[in-house]
């Protein structure tokens, strides 16, 4: 018994320019598709006749993006929803990830790095919602992080410590509760709120810094609920004493294996 | 407010060899566990003494593994769900990724590619639930493969045809309805029985072929539920006639990259 | 003053099925095309009169795999530096590496994981030069494997061990001395001979057992020289004493940083 | 016959933190290790007498960091091949990366992206020599990349442009005369005139552009050769006109792969 279907196009990759008479504007994303609906005879019986291609889904990102400059990755992930919601289809789901770009020059970039930015724009009889993200977004704060005052059990070996590295890879998904909202400044002040929590915060542990991370992005207009996801990326200090040395905090082991793996939702109110 | 919390450890990489007079076993494991409960002091108030470090939870993999022999991910995971399930844990989730090695000889393996085993169990007071899986099974037939019939748009550009390339990265997750089953042998069953369907199939489009081996893996003992994930992975017939050459269906152009992505979920019964 | 320059293109991926009455025969294989010679005006002066495209090589690839059973990556990789050595190109190389995969039925496949097999074919005007492979053949013992008698001085802290775990993964290039010889064969002899020692060897330390398998390889027919690099990858043994129990060598943590890197090259004779 | 060899250790991960009075300095490097020498008799007979162990190449890494504040990574390569140059060592090699972090604050980072400094060190009995670097930095540019005027064969179907998007990823190595000087800021300089020259360049092709980068970057005092490796990372324009839509080199794939390979070395004078 089918209980559950979904389909669509992964890793489309799109990059467009807007050509002013002054600058050049770009925009780099990489879009995903997926339809859910009433597609069981494609399964049980291998009847095509209402299986949009994925190949078309493909060719339909790049014919709207000609037809719509690409603003921002919210309303260009509306417009595919809108297109896609048709006939047997009950949830028209995109995904869109921005890679960015920084400007060296009216029409020269440099790739921004690790950092994204994120959409998800899903369509149903109920409407449209639009949840904007963060993805990959490392930090790293050299003071105000400790972590004490935790529980011992047989296994625990873990030193109590008031002056830790605290590193993590922040990922970010944040829902609005209106559409028609200029997304891209939305974007930025929560970006702006959640960088300046971390680096201010008097860290007890990932979990409170993470909480005060969501609780300021929340103060963000329109901004109803977010989850934060935050591998915590240890260093680990080096024991010098073995070499007849002492390590003043100075000189760490990065890893990356084991991490912790923290993660909170908070709802406005 | 705080509406969801979780933590845990992940990437714990666990190697156990079990030393018999004749040959070694060995199993090549790496672990993530993940608690949710009453947690919610450590978020607001930055109170750890609930909050069992990540550190312990990694010592307790290799502790555990010390004193049970790991016969199989799934008895191991729930080994470690029973351990992590106290106090304030309202749910306690390990998820197992076995990589696999092939015999070489007695004491010497070989590793055995992209493929892995998985397991994901999960505690709460409802008691516990065990998913066994596979993740990454990379497989191709170059027969019995069409895609036919479907409907076309404006944007619509593929050729209908009646014996491409079929390659697909399985991914599989299915649920069990008992805990005292000999999971070994019920994952090796599973497994067969996908693999001997997508290489009978005659196969109308992944969707018909996915749910003909959902179908089949679900009449394996104990099987409740299967999930389903096989993305589309393309290979594009070469236009040769551009060189004066003719393409008999023998020269594909492997691509990474959009790629379909096909899921579903079947139950039993 | 330019030194030295190259160009070509990378990452060509290239599949074919020979559709035999019985069987189907698959080759998957991603190619690399370099040149070398005079080309310094399209560097200097920006002339690019005799810069054959790149993606002209690429059409290139796929239309002689058209005419030209792909038999085998090294008569392959002869083909295409025979036809790119002309007029201004010094040096014609082509890198192959071929994904395996098993075959599961005469029209399918598995993929075979993460051992790959390569090629690099060279043509200048003394001729062609075949060197042929193996990359990323993932292999562990478990018995036959000590690290001891090494010199210790004050940054040493590493235990000198008569059975540890011993995990590489053998990335090996031997090259041929004659070019009409049936190169699937010698491939296969040269990877048995390897696996072969690796897995007898009575190992004191990676070094010897490289160059025990390095020995054995060349004994092979036509192979005159082999380079092998083998990271070690260690599997360190958990301290369970601070748990109160004692580990019997039986359980281990899998490390991928840092790992160590042993490599030689041997010639016959 | 052993003809060469190697051996050391790799993906050393450090972190340093140097904690001034006002303001954190972080530092983020790997380091990978190589001697050469006369270690035959490890290889032929395991004798293991003269084989610095790989374990404590990483604890030296350490414990030199500890001593010796880390100011730039050339030289903290000299420190190390220092070092390890001495008894049977006939090559010490040392290369180092670091991972590049923005500062938000006196004591927080974020990590700059992909965009990687990169210093090889290597000594031997004729002196030490210093190779610094920079890894992916990817740039793009919009305007003013032309590809015209190449020759055509039976396999060529590229058009010629005018007004193409240039995308690479720079590898640029670099080495100096003198071991004296302030590397940061050569460095600094380096990284400058390559970018400048990428913007402003009329480029008519890649190999042109990144000559012209290299002369710019050979005009840095100390600076005698300089290696560039530039992948031409292909964006295509979508063929609109299937959909009945102009494309006015506003809308492209961007793809991975295949990828041009344009790589040169120029030296000074």
């Amino acid at each position: 018994m089918l209980v559950g279907n979904g389909y669509g196009k992964s890793a489309v990759r799109l990059v467009t320019v807007r050509r002013g008479p002054e600058i050049h504007e770009l925009k780099d994303v990489t879009v995903a598709i997926r339809l859910e609906g009433d597609f069981e005879t494609a399964y049980t019986e291998g009847d095509n006749s209402r299986v949009l291609p994925t190949d078309t889904m493909k060719n339909t990102v790049y014919a709207l993006a000609a037809d719509h400059p690409l603003e921002d990755i919210e309303s260009f992930g509306l417009l595919l929803t809108d297109h896609f919601f048709r006939d047997q289809v009950a949830s028209a789901r995109v995904e869109l990830t921005e890679h960015l770009w920084d400007r060296l020059h009216p029409h020269a970039f440099r790739r921004a790095g690790g950092e994204r930015r994120t959409a998800v724009v899903t369509r149903t009889r109920d409407g449209a919602r639009v949840t904007a993200g963060i993805a990959d977004l490392v930090v790293m704060k050299t003071a105000k992080s400790a972590f004490e005052g935790f529980p011992r059990d047989r296994y625990t070996t873990l030193a109590e410590t008031s002056d830790r590295l605290l590193a993590t890879s922040v990922t970010a998904e944040w829902t609005y509760g209106r559409l028609d909202i200029p997304f891209n400044d939305r974007w930025s002040e929560v970006r702006h709120r959640l960088l300046e929590v971390f680096v201010d915060h008097d860290s007890r542990s990932v979990q409170q810094t993470l909480y005060a991370m969501g609780a300021a992005a929340l103060e963000t207009a329109d901004v109803e609920e977010i989850r934060l996801v935050m591998p915590n990326i240890h260093h680990i200090p080096v024991d010098l004493t073995r070499f007849g040395l002492e390590n003043r905090n100075e000189v760490f082991v990065a890893t990356s294996e084991p991490y912790g793996l923290i993660e909170a939702t908070l709802r406005r109110g």
